[in-house]
């Protein structure tokens, strides 16, 4: 498995052709960035969480997009519905458990969601992804306190439970698959200063695994241009608010040259 | 009928003048973008969509606009008592069906909220104009695949059924009402790359309709008003993320000379 | 009791070194802002609102934030099982009453949660202020109406009653305590166009309150690193969406030497 600048390209550009639906459920603090950056790399996002519609949402997305940011029980009924009526109809799922460690309210969530629907795709930080496994790393809020590089094993497990593909977001990037572990190293130190992007990087996920049939590539491209649009962002702004805005026109103006320029993405291990 | 730049013009006065407060009922994802558009134009939202309180906070607004775009129960049953006290207090009444085609508990929803409380002004694209009819528009999720012309005799329809203004919004903006058709040309692509424009021109809707007696002319404001900063910020944006805070920066600094020059307008058929 | 520019410095440093988990159950209309500003000062955000979850978020958090701004009854009973937890564990509250006084709902709901768990810091504007004393104040939405001057002897008066800090913010703001009250006249007229930023100065008062021991002294650091941020972004902003970013950009490089420079506070009266 190798991951070429072109391939990269290729699905950028499916994405912008298609315009795939990617339904999401997702917290009240990302909604609207993560909409936003999904309509800038040239998705369609729906947002429905209501139990009387998730299942005929799902229904007309490419993709289901799940985040536990702000839990409370009718949402998780109605991810766990809309997760069935995906895997029903076959189309990508990705969760992101956002804060799994923090409570055990969510680390129970989605330890419960993986289970009974494995999803295509699983992105957290190291500590979440940690947390699934029910090891003792220690989250601090949503934020990570435990490094990418000590979750890759952890990853590994979880891939080899539930079957997901399981990406570790942090400096370097980790997509853990039935083909070994993919190596990411764009973005920059300024994105972790803004609110809400793992969560966009969870979202493009689903709009990349709508347009390519194997996750472990898809969670990768997704991640690369998560990483190239911040690294270009980063260059023009001057702290976290010029940056939000720059990141989404780096994703709407995202060519084959910054790509073929950028990307830093190794295959192994 | 007839609008010229100079009737805008005098709306816009009105509501920096006035600051009508605004009494939203919306969707997760444009909350914030709403309030803030609302504020930039010069009008002074309120969000409030408790049972508990939505009548008492109709009752010191000047307009209420109900958007549909995160249902859940309740939330409509709040939509139909703040509608009830709207009437009760004659204040403009605004419907955003978001999304009306994609599920039928959104279709429902808003056919529903339309026929208790025929509302001033319905806006919507053309798919959720078409889906309020019962026609055959397929949503492809929030987003229209009908064309704005093909919904003009779906927005007679209704306008003839319920007698609320119907505006359909697109590359041009029709607002169908008694006295005809009103068309907009203003706006710029790039806008349908944010999310919730949309909306924040149903919230606009409401702003006018605070300071305008009659809905037609109150529709036709918002929209060539939204149109007209769209088309100011799309000049000076790189991609959506800039388009986003030059729209907002164009709302607030909107001059007479900018309408004069920029207003594309008319009135027939 | 007096505040130098070297001591809101090393508040500033205090944060962006410990990077204190602030636990917010705020309004759907500011969570991704308020998200943003406290990432931007240097502060860890967490958002959590079900009762679920709330008492174990405040077992990892140095401070919690109550925001009334979007209130529904499954909030309001997480506010109160998130308060007692905060009051356990000793942990800072701030509480703000966004629309005291506009709905009977809000204004009810915000006395019981001081009465029952008297928080470190009430921050509002002058209206939600005096509602919280049953005057006859006047609320335009969430809006002030009332000068933050004729705010001040409700202040006094609510400080006697539950021991609380006041924070009115307005032209000048103020800090009511048992020291006297400190006046803070940092600040800009655009950042009233800027939707949610009263919400972003009581997230603040929970970051500046989780590294200042003297509640009345992080109360004023907030509000004068609020209003210093808001006159940098303020000279570089042509609007209020313009506003939003440079505000956000202005928190994360704000200086020794911009505190120096720019600070205006009183201590008296």
């Amino acid at each position: 498995m190798n991951i070429t600048a072109e391939e990269i390209w290729s699905a950028v550009r499916a994405i912008r052709e298609k315009a795939p639906v990617v339904h999401n459920i997702t917290n009240y603090v990302v909604m609207n960035s993560t909409a936003n950056a999904l309509l800038a790399i040239g998705a369609s996002p729906v947002m429905a969480h209501a139990e009387e519609e998730v299942e005929e949402m799902v229904g007309i997305a490419s993709a289901l997009v799940i985040n536990i940011g702000t839990l409370s029980p009718a949402w998780v009924r109605a991810m766990f519905r809309a997760a069935e009526a995906a895997r029903k109809r076959k189309i990508p799922i990705v969760i992101d458990p956002v804060g799994a460690g923090a409570t055990s309210y969510r680390t129970r969530t989605a330890r419960d969601l993986i289970r009974a629907f494995p999803p295509e795709i699983i992105r957290g930080n190291a500590s979440e992804i940690m947390a699934l496994l029910e090891t003792n790393a220690k989250t601090k809020g949503v934020d990570s306190t435990a490094s990418s590089d000590a979750a890759v094993e952890a990853g590994r497990q979880l891939h080899s439970e539930c079957g997901s593909i399981v990406c570790i977001s942090g400096e370097t990037d980790y997509v853990v698959g039935p083909a070994g572990i993919i190596r990411i190293r764009n973005g920059h130190v300024l994105m972790t200063r803004v609110t809400g992007l793992g969560c966009t990087a969870s979202a493009l996920c689903g709009a990349f695994a709508a347009v390519t049939a194997n996750p472990a590539i898809a969670a990768a491209e997704a991640m690369a241009v998560m990483g190239m649009a911040g690294e270009i962002a980063s260059a023009r702004s001057e702290g976290p608010g010029s940056l939000q805005l720059h990141f989404l026109d780096a994703l709407y103006r995202l060519s084959a040259g910054d790509i073929e320029r950028l990307l830093k993405i190794g295959v192994g291990g």
